[in-house]
């Protein structure tokens, strides 16, 4: 059974494993109640599953131990699994899909472990693991479904009601349900009249659902940006946590969960991924009532690829007028482009991209131009739109 | 005079003005020596400079208060004087050229300054703020040839040294030279041993030059992506403090320090601005002899535009391997978009652009097209290219 007592007794043995995460007062991202954010993107490994993984692996009996334990996954939970593994002297494999991305495998090898590249897909790794599990005798940690892992969780809920008082609310992401059954479970113990708030994504609502018709239901697909919480079933023990302990859940769209990306790079100056932005996304777009209260919103992790933080920053500049792109119509005749570029130089906008084309243009000299740009926001859009009307260009 | 007793005063009066940001393990970054960061982009404001303009403003005489502070940036020096004046309960005036970026107009004015926008570029605002302090008595803040400024700047010093022992040596990025001054003075004067390692980009060397020349010399131009520490000329005060207690100043280049940016992002979930990843980028690049040092590398500031942010990520992409284009000339006939397409696809890469242009190819049939893609590292780069190869087609 869980206890308090095995929160407690994590937080000891994790003291010297993971680091202690201060909360942030953020200003500037909500105007109606005290936000702080809890930042276990700055976790070591760059996510909270450190601590579950690792109070999990702590209290394996030595014999286990000395089997060393089995995983699979190709994120945060890998990562995890392999540090804790690693700082506690016991070996760690992790099976992964062969075409898990070559950052996470090197990352994951990084922290200690050994790597079982598995031909397929997510669910063949899976079966791997069992297999091996079975034939070779490895302890298979779960990355939420299990009590000392979620005990690990709820260490971060000691650290939240211990660097601050008065709190009325904490949000928290939902993926399979590991954290926020830490969190809620530990803060109610605590604390009871602190509400606890769930996240999920629009595209991968297994735990809403589930609470919602009263026993657990799976999704046959799921799709979000945020992959840290796409999720298809809620576990067992995590269900009948959060159907005891969390108040209320809301869902967050993946613009939502982009826009509070590029929030928290701009305000805060940190990276979250999109399960570890979800909790702000929420603050941002209301999702709960939160008016003068002092609320903590749980930043679960950071570990987003580039490629992805780049066409998050892209759509994000995209949706507030920072960048945009014009098509114009125009006579193919000498001249045009020297004339719009001054027209955009004068407006103080910068070019970064041109294109030629042909097309269904009015005229049959006719030719399109598409023009990217660097813009303010959308009132500069508007009056370099105005500039080249007035100067008889016709914008598509 | 600067003394450790001003130093020491100035963490007293900065209590709960500023963030004492705590020192930050750097794992995977520098691979022979133990690096730790001073997190200063983290700091309210995003920056270092709220320390120092805080220092100075507590110090001003009553009457000094009472006419308020004027200060021309269009950076972190605006942000710090505005929120530094507001938390005293006094008023600021900050003055910028009009062609400032709305978003830091924005920030400044959100920390509570009054705006004074003045037509023209720098030098225009800094001429217009020299005019309002005689007229209407303001008294100046100077970014960083100051003493009381510099005793703020000191703080970070004690913050350091009181977080972590036995540290060999601090890196810190040189503009002005205010916040390199007054943590040299400061940890010299407690910790002789330590040594202070100043880093400038190739594109500003104004203080390298001047400690190489033994006399204060100003550059007629500067560029750089690190705008924070784009200064033409040091101050006396700070040029005196940097001779005697600095030992050596090394230089980045603007490659160096995006590289930096892109692994503060990918290692450490955080967001360092050009300025504030310089000193990272020496570890990185080896400047200094720190093998089996302990290094601390203070982080400056993270008040990095999303725009410029977008474009470090994706020259850090295409530098390595992550992103990438080929030039492919081809005959133009039906079907051989769809062969290539299906090439890209069996290796795993992901299209993200294609563009066809006519040009000299070598048939008169021929065109040339131009593929945007995701790819994993150069090695699959190359695996396209031969794939590519191998079913005839010309990889320009």
């Amino acid at each position: 059974m869980l206890s308090l007592d095995k929160v407690f007794n994590a937080q000891t043995v994790l003291k010297n494993i993971i680091r202690e995460t201060k909360l942030v007062r953020a200003h500037g991202i909500a105007h109606d109640c005290e936000l702080y954010l809890k930042p276990e993107n700055l976790q070591i490994t760059g996510s909270f599953k450190v601590r579950g993984a690792a109070y999990k692996i702590a209290m394996l009996t030595e014999e286990e131990k000395k089997k060393g334990v089995i995983a699979c996954s190709a994120g945060n939970h890998a990562q995890g699994v392999a540090l804790a593994a690693t700082k506690n002297g016991i070996k760690s494999l992790i099976c992964l899909p062969d075409s898990a991305p070559i950052s996470k495998v090197e990352a994951t090898k990084g922290f200690g472990a050994d790597i079982c590249l598995v031909e397929g897909c997510y669910d063949d790794a899976h079966q791997k693991s069992l297999e091996l599990k079975e034939s070779e005798g490895y302890t298979f940690l779960h990355p939420f479904d299990d009590e000392n892992v979620i005990a690990g969780q709820g260490t971060i809920a000691l650290e939240i009601l211990n660097d601050l008082d008065n709190i009325d609310a904490i949000l928290v992401p939902i993926g399979g349900g590991g954290l926020i059954s830490g969190i809620a479970y530990t803060a109610k113990q605590i604390r009871p009249s602190v509400k606890i708030y769930g996240v999920e994504v629009l595209g991968a609502p297994s735990m809403y659902n589930s609470v919602k018709n009263g026993e657990i239901e799976a999704l046959a697909t799921v799709s979000t940006i945020a992959d840290g919480i796409a999720v298809k079933k809620p576990g067992e023990n995590t269900f009948a946590l959060v159907k005891e302990y969390v108040d209320e859940i809301a869902l967050v769209t993946d613009d939502e969960v982009s826009s509070a990306i590029l929030t928290l790079i701009e305000n805060q100056k940190m990276i979250a991924e999109g399960a570890g932005a979800a909790a702000v996304a929420a603050v941002m777009f209301n999702k709960f009532n939160l008016k003068g209260k002092r609320v903590v919103a749980v930043v679960s992790g950071g570990n987003i690829d580039v490629t992805s933080l780049s066409r998050v920053i892209d759509r994000g500049l995209l949706k507030s007028g920072r960048s945009s792109s014009l098509l114009i119509e125009l006579i193919d005749k000498p001249g045009q482009l020297q004339i719009i570029a001054r027209i955009i130089a004068d407006c103080g906008a910068n070019v970064t991209g041109v294109h030629y084309e042909k097309g269904d243009t009015e005229s049959v000299d006719g030719c399109f131009l598409r023009i990217a740009m660097e813009t303010r926001d959308f009132e500069h859009v508007s009056m370099i739109t105005q500039s080249l009307r007035n100067e008889g260009f016709k914008i598509v």
